[in-house]
């Protein structure tokens, strides 16, 4: 048992560090004030890409892929440090090409794309020349319970003839995002976990249909945005189809751990900006005679979110180490444990901090208040909190058995 | 003691509750979308107007003035109850002429107004054909103790001259917004609560600079929208002087406990309301082969919301009732003690009700994601918590000297 | 709508406040000092008696009974504030005659008795002379769903025979406990709500068996006690059986409202003297520098539990508004509402003052540690928090369906 | 970074848990009938003993000493999983002899003993013959904040004189209890951290006087018991001074980490078993038609449980990790953080269980009730909550100046 990060872990997060101060925390104010008057709000603001350059000539550029042909090659021990690092600043992830949904799209398309799958569209996607969106989720259902997932996806000669009604299909407002991977049923006779499929669909296919985009808490989230998508009638090449029909679910649940640690220590690393936040803030604003800093009530608000954080992290990183050490499944019930952990945690301490802030941070003149929806948000995103709480009670419960006393 | 409303209070109520089926909620929908479609959010959806002509035709109007002879002459426990029902949509209560800030500056014309002042503000006002705002908080100072506020009012022969940096000017926005209500400095060297005043400032008097609107939380609520407002040396006659030099501390005590009560109860309706849709929702939505509503930990949501609201709406008439009987500063505990709890209930409950409706709860689909960022700014509008609990120990350490045992 | 008790009970409130002052407090330390020295626990302490005859002498002798024949014909509104004063004290109750269970089997001897009954058994218990316990509870079975007891009372010749294993029949180690309401199956072929009745048994009868008393968290409630009991083909006279054969169920329920209301209102009495126990500590006890009455987290605990004493106690009183005027059916949803607030609201508050005293709160140096555990049995007792929420979540998921908006 | 036991440990762990499973659950049923029948409950109940003999046989033996000259040898870390499972039952402790007070005594006596007193009170301490107390609380100050404590200490002669009102002196009702090391200040005008000295007071010294044992909750906890001692006059020969004078905040510091992991641990322990015991039940409880284990809110209960769990435990590993490799003082926050953790997840775990068992859950048939009490006196003893999250506070508010961000 030991409870350091290894050097090479310590080397990297200190270089991940100083790229945020040099280029990412003061590029935030840029990317917005770019974004704000462009003619379009659905555009790229320059300074993305410019932020992706340097990122990638520091060669901090894939760290999320496990695989070394393609990325950094680093478990996912080694990595939620730095994605804790990235969570910091909502524009980050992206610029060391690490963000949801593309993370996910090119896990998926390592591990079980055709080499032609990979040449067209995992390439582009490594480079951040393109980007993707994840086509899942459905207005209708319940997807918390992805056998709910009712899209039809058909084979026709050598097509397949996809109509689905689906939304949160995250990014498809960015103008660079040419495919969707869609999740569908194919055999619908198949046995229940092995009704679904995955294909990859252009956008820019007949029948693909933008019907909206949805706002997070007032956030548009431009330009990447949530789209509602309509897919009706849409015809792509038979070789599009991910791995096999019927592997659809088996891909969502490969995509799942990974993801989620990612999601995770990003939150971690939201929280930790908050309190760090709420701690130089406190110092400064004086009220009823006494900074703030020297309330009672603030401290236990300090000390209280530096208890929940570490705690987080710690599970999240036991978390990781399993999956690297006996894997996925045998990680299932930490992994649970963590996705509900991290956002409340996450949702508590930016709470603290806004009230530390007073109307300051509730305003875009803090971080803070697009951090608290985020947290919000990500206890429903991959399933609502309760869904994975159930899931630890099960396991719970079977393991209990056990034991006599 | 008796824990019905009377029968005025009954019939108001449901005639306020018919209104609100047959006009206002049917109209949110139509006002949003005629919001959206207009050239600039900045200008007011015909719709509203159409609300407020229906609203006055019913004698659903100027509910909130406990004077009679310019409103409905109900005291605040009677007003209460009707509050609520508006506080169930963000639009209702321009509709009746009672949103903030408008309100609280009516009361504020109404009592300490010259005959002038009334004439020229007061009385549009009352018809609903201007807006106000209030100009009190700035950025550089915590406005949780008024005391803090640094304006400068100067008289300077038959004008004064005002220098300010305001924020959250609420309604600033709106173009039909004519008037602040500036509160700041016109006697520095007075003791701490006769230093400040308040006066009318016509927003197109030279020097007054609209800097930028503010965001809530992605929200830009236009087209009120909230100001930082820069006043540059702006000179108006004195006759804007409301009361008298020194009057703006007490003028702005006398403001708030019926504000408190107004925001509190509407607060509750929004709970309500939350709680109404989960209700809705979790018997109509079927994940892991059951209707939500049959899930335990729903149940618990349902019942713990409906046992928070029921005690928050007890208090808070309670407080009410000691305004009407004791008087404001009798009832000051009563009224701190709703402040922290209303809008806390309403956050929990509307907490609840999104994580029941998963992805839709915090998109634009359902009321329910505006509706929980705006409990959580309330519970920082009119000082935060901590304040307001401060107060309430404060009163409790005098009183608990009394008793011996 | 009135929040102002009327003057009926304002002054009667006062009686038995100076009453608790003179003789209820000063008489606590002796009955302990008495109890603990005397040859065994399981005796009256002499300053029990004396107490009494003086609440007699005062005109403060059996509160509850809102029957006037019998006692002091108050309404539940009228009692409660009543009750809420004598559950400062845990000796108080007795005093007054208004101690569960005898207070619910009185209620039970008065409506359903018979003649005799009420001579033989009424009577005495009126009069202070006896006490009583109530059987129910059974070890085997989850008695929060009361069709589940199992006692088996069988009719043979002019008796009935009762087989059952009790425990929690609290006060069967007093003394002067004569005999026991049990409840029990003697028609276990009708239908489910119809199979149960009650039925008096001496406890000096052949058969009846204290197997033990039961401590709650290490008080053993002496004299008092909470005992297990055996009924081992215990023979009764037929004319002991209550109302009638089939009519247990029904007495239960009826047994209930009024009790909860005591029930609730003693734990708020509970909790309103931890808060005046921890008002006046804080102002005494300094540590790091300073009295604990100047530190913020203090004050915050003072607050908050000002804050949730006052709604839990209007929401009590709402419920026994409600009772008094809907009655108890109609009622059902305010009940279980209180029955889940009032206990975990004295919980949190006696926990508050604990901490504040440190190890003295703890210990038998102050009543909170014996409080804090009393509020976390009724936490149980008649039914577990969660029955209760169950309880108002089916009636709101009923009432749910009128509302179409 | 690695999350796993050492092979070492786990082998250690699992022998420890078969001896609990062999010799210690079984036992507990008998030591309390024991203690119940014997004359007095000031006995030591003979199983303990045999107890105590089996585990120093199977080499399960003063576990807890770092120093291998006298005990295990192992570390911070190494111990803390041996501790968690101690602290599964009340009286496993002792029968490794690794219970408070000794273990602290023990170890300042290793540390700062002279030969001499290491000869005469260390050694029967290691072999289990005699028990000692430790005499620091005072009832008149708040003795969180330790340069409070007033008790006298004055070198008269060859001898010290002693004059002290102590409380809390926990475990000098046992008849094996030999002697306490009382604190008290010899140096009352040195520098604050200075004054206080540590002494050794055999307990047969005339002027030693225990005035009375104090309960916990309704616990005695016989035969050890909590002794409020009035040391009047007492006089003790020079070389029982341990370390030198001025030396007792010092030695009081360096007992207090290691203690805090060791109370930790066993308040993880303890609410691991009581998890386990709600899960037992829950699967076997059937109301409402339905074993509990199949309601969602018992389920919520059962992952939120887990999910404290796993996180307090990761925070005392990593707490004890650092006191081993960069010392008790750089590990400071982490040793404040857990002990505000630990017994509030207990406490919290424990009232689950309780909730789900009911009756029982209070009474003496199972050991949540004693064990919910524990944990709620752990966040009193050794500084209150509060204390220690001041004390992150300090230190985060401290480190927050560094980071410009």
């Amino acid at each position: 048992m030991d409870f350091s990060y290894s050097d090479k872990v310590v080397a990297l997060k200190r270089r991940l560090e100083e790229f945020m101060e040099e280029v990412v925390y003061p590029g935030e104010r840029i990317y917005y004030e770019q974004l704000a008057s462009q003619p379009s709000r659905w555009m790229i603001p320059p300074i993305m890409e410019e932020m992706k350059a340097k990122a990638k000539a520091a060669g901090l550029w894939n760290l999320f892929l496990p695989d070394s042909e393609y990325g950094a090659g680093l478990t996912n021990l080694e990595y939620a440090p730095l994605a804790e690092v990235m969570g910091r600043s909502p524009i980050a992830p992206e610029v060391f090409n690490c963000n949801a949904p593309d993370t996910g799209n090119m896990e998926v398309l390592v591990r079980y794309g055709t080499p032609e799958q990979k040449e067209k569209w995992l390439k582009p996607l490594l480079a951040g020349e393109i980007r993707s969106c994840f086509s899942m989720t459905e207005p209708e259902v319940a997807s918390s319970d992805a056998t709910n997932i009712s899209a039809s996806i058909v084979r026709d000669g050598d097509e397949y003839v996809i109509n689905a009604h689906k939304w949160w299909s995250s990014g498809a407002g960015d103008p660079r995002c040419k495919f969707a991977i869609v999740m569908g049923k194919t055999n619908p006779d198949a046995p229940k976990h092995e009704q679904q499929s995955m294909i990859i669909v252009p956008l820019d296919t007949p029948g693909v249909k933008i019907v909206r985009t949805l706002n997070v808490f007032g956030y548009d989230d431009a330009p990447h945005g949530h789209a509602e998508i309509v897919f009706d009638h849409v015809r792509v090449p038979k070789e599009n189809l991910i791995w096999g029909e019927g592997k659809g679910f088996a891909i969502a649940q490969g995509r799942l751990g990974p993801g989620r640690i990612h999601h995770c220590m990003r939150q971690i690393g939201m929280a930790e900006r908050a309190l760090e936040l709420m701690v130089q803030r406190v110092k400064e604003r004086v009220a009823f005679g006494r900074p703030l800093a020297e309330q009672g009530v603030i401290r236990e608000w300090i000390a209280e979110s530096r208890i929940e954080i570490e705690q987080a992290r710690l599970l999240v990183l036991k978390a990781a180490y399993m999956m690297d050490t006996v894997g996925n499944k045998a990680a299932q019930k930490e992994i649970a444990m963590i996705k509900v952990v991290a956002p409340n945690v996450a949702q508590r301490v930016i709470d603290r901090a806004i009230q530390a802030f007073g109307a300051a941070g509730v305003s875009q003149d803090t971080p803070l208040a697009y951090m608290w929806t985020q947290a919000r948000v990500i206890r429903i995103a991959d399933g609502p909190d309760e869904v994975h709480k159930r899931h630890v009670a099960r396991l719970e419960l079977a393991q209990g058995a056990e034991r006599p006393n």
